[in-house]
């Protein structure tokens, strides 16, 4: 009996299957510095505590998407040692704030499992849950991956697929307790627009580019304890699909949204994720673009000084945003396109 | 009315305008040791709170020259977004120490501006002062860039030409509070020459090479939250000037620091920046060398057990430094020069 | 006289020599939070509070080797700079647990010396320890290096070499105080295999591979404050023995013991080093795989709740270890094994 972890297979899922992923994590200054390293975010309630007691905040919490990965990093062993393809993200919502000195750990849930018509793999539907040491929910999101069979021959199971609303409704939308930037100083964070200025249908490019090297991604995924092997082992990539490893779709996202600072620095924090597809990969030596699409706002009717936007968050590879590359004809993702992401995110009135 | 950030061109600066920066940070243990994994330094009151302790400091307070970037990293979106060059710097005072837990903030004054010969660029001088939370100075400098026009046909300001002190003089190097080493134990800190063994004139070859790859300059730029696309965007680089990403001139400067542990160990302290040119650009793949020359000597009249010494930091690429290469027969910088920094440093006695 | 440090030749060591090295150094959670990102690691008692306590302990230890890595760091100035070869490790016993804020110091006898037949080296047995600064000793190892000679016709030395045991005696091999792991929650630390499920000559394949690049290795080596020449100068390297910058060894060692993980996850802490030989060097852009073997077990009479494996980890470049490869039938390594480290680890019952 190999006490090798082989990860699980499509048949090793069951619906209802609770799984609680292995080795919490405690968080520190050290990860804020890192990530902050890692990706050049510019957000100022995260790496201000001048900012973020002006939010109304005792310090400065981890970064959202810092969160996301740290929680996202617990279940690849589990879920997604034998996938083949990360197919998307939805309902994803975010509650506490994760603050340096906190612990927190993993839950998934089997929601859905569809064969693949191929018979060789199938999709499985997660709902994951990120919770801190004290009880309280940090994270929870429904993610769906291509997983390999263990054997092409093994019985299908029932199909089950998950109804996942399209995206977070904005009354679902809640506010980091706490968070009431009431005495924000918008010079100060460089934030100088409101909710009222931004219109729905606006599009806004992001100008800067940002090339990721190997040693970034592996450290930014190493980070996060997410031990997938595309992304470290080049050896075995040379004879791959690729020819090469390939960046951790999470990486070219946290990327994504600190270049978005340059015309959505106001979005102080992101809130919920209404859905995500990484549309092609990302290799070292790409350099990744931004721009975002306001798709609706919302009001907060609690949180009278703040407001919620609903962004599209699309991130090219050597290509510049002014034109807003996203879909072909066909509806098809543009070669160029690596990340089509959808949000929402609190922003000052 | 575009939301993105272009930076403000030679139009945009007046003389005697005051700019406050965006996104103050609370520095961390993180930052710091982030900071020793990318120089490599060894200077004692940095990283042990054994010595710190024995130099009179309650513990051990972030690098004189890590201050320095993040304050100049905070300047970028407002100075420099559009300059052409980094043309000098002069004048710069370090004051309190910086220690993790504290908050910083940057404030500029332009205090220079004259265009350029051409008509499509301009100088702008500015003075910009880093200051902490408690409202103590921790340094101040004044910075002079090569800044493009918006547009060419515009008018050329009055010319002003601020005058600088040629070093700053030594009576202005101040020993920063608390600082005193009477109980150092210099062979704990690698540190046993003494400041009367060191002569003016006298020229140091500090031996050891230190590579630097595109990983490594953009976490150190990144880490100072230093937005210049000239070090990030290597698609946007190929067809550039360079053809390639340039390294940040500040993260040569403190591979060159570092390097001169090894016959400068004693030189606990970077107090003052008397002037600074990047001779010329580094790429990936270099290796940094560096030697010193002792320009001058102090006494510090109120600190009996210390001296300052100012000096010469050059540091070349890809070329020992046994020879001291430094300029050719017309005075123009060696091409293997990337950087001729003076400043005062202070000594153990 | 110069100033710089040329490092010991084999004519400058005495035996019976005390060297007490430059440069104490405090640790962080920034340290911690680097060497996991540099690593991957993700071994509970290190990463997580909530696992830390389960074990006894108030609060995350660095991990061991980092705590070998930083002592080492400190010797190489000394010991190693004109080091040819680091030959081995022996008699390895690590003692109190080193937290983030402590601060550590190290100090070294020479206890053997021979000079080689060649007459242009000679061999240097250093016996290191690494203390706490309250008197605590945190690891103490037999290295032996070969160094160059100042000046070939310098008489040679009497040969001293000195008696080493062949491993840590079962009754040496010491848990840390503290270390009381009754109430650990092995499905959360990812390690449900138990002292009785391993068998003496067992061997374990690691499956996972981990590709090293330049910036990894280099930071890593910076963080340790290790200063060897042929980790950093690519420039002079170049014209050296290999053409580029070797990978010190001790960064391939962390990336076995990380990627163990996975098949010996419940080894919660290296206890004792037996031996260690570098096999054949590391560059960037090679794969590290790892596979280890159980030599011994041995019960740790006051822990009833623990026990200790003796265990040989050997690491690969570009080869995966299915097949356990090690040496060739002259009893040579083969040339894609890199590391062979005999260590005692403590493991649940």
């Amino acid at each position: 009996m190999s006490k090798t972890a082989a990860g699980n297979f499509f048949e090793d899922f069951r619906v209802g299957q609770q799984i609680h992923h292995a080795t919490p994590r405690t968080v520190t200054q050290g990860d804020a510095a890192l990530y902050l390293a890692l990706t050049g975010s510019r957000f100022g309630i995260h790496c201000s505590e001048t900012l973020a007691r002006m939010a109304g905040l005792p310090r400065p919490p981890l970064e959202d998407l810092l969160t996301f990965h740290l929680v996202f990093g617990r279940t690849v062993p589990d879920v997604s040692r034998n996938a083949v393809a990360n197919l998307g993200y939805a309902d994803g919502r975010f509650g506490a704030l994760l603050y340096p000195g906190d612990s927190l750990h993993a839950i998934s849930e089997v929601i859905g499992l569809k064969e693949s018509s191929s018979g060789t793999t199938g999709t499985v539907w997660v709902r994951t849950r990120g919770i801190k040491e004290d009880g309280r929910q940090l994270l929870e999101y429904v993610r769906w991956v291509l997983v390999n069979k263990r054997e092409p021959e093994s019985p299908a199971p029932e199909p089950v697929v998950p109804e996942l609303p399209a995206h977070v409704a904005p009354e679902q939308v809640s506010v980091p307790v706490g968070l009431r930037p009431r005495h924000f100083n918008r010079m100060l964070a460089g934030a100088m627009e409101r909710f009222d200025s931004y219109e729905i249908g606006e599009r806004i490019d992001h100008v800067d580019g940002m090339t990721i090297d190997d040693a970034e991604h592996r450290l930014a995924t190493r980070l996060y304890q997410n031990s997938a092997a595309v992304h470290f082992n080049a050896h075995r990539e040379r004879s791959g699909r690729f020819g090469r490893c390939i960046v951790y779709g999470g990486h070219v996202l946290s990327i994504a949204r600190a270049l978005s600072f340059n015309g959505l620095g106001n979005v102080l924090h992101v809130v919920a994720i209404n859905g995500g597809t990484h549309a092609n990969p990302v290799f070292a030596g790409d350099t990744i673009y931004a721009w975002s699409e306001v798709l609706d706002k919302a009001d907060l009717p609690r949180h009278p000084d703040l407001g919620a936007l609903r962004l599209r968050l699309v991130a090219t590879k050597d290509r510049p945003c002014h034109d807003f590359p996203y879909r072909d004809a066909d509806a098809k993702y543009l070669p160029e396109v690596v990340l089509d992401f959808d949000y929402w995110g609190i922003v000052l009135r």
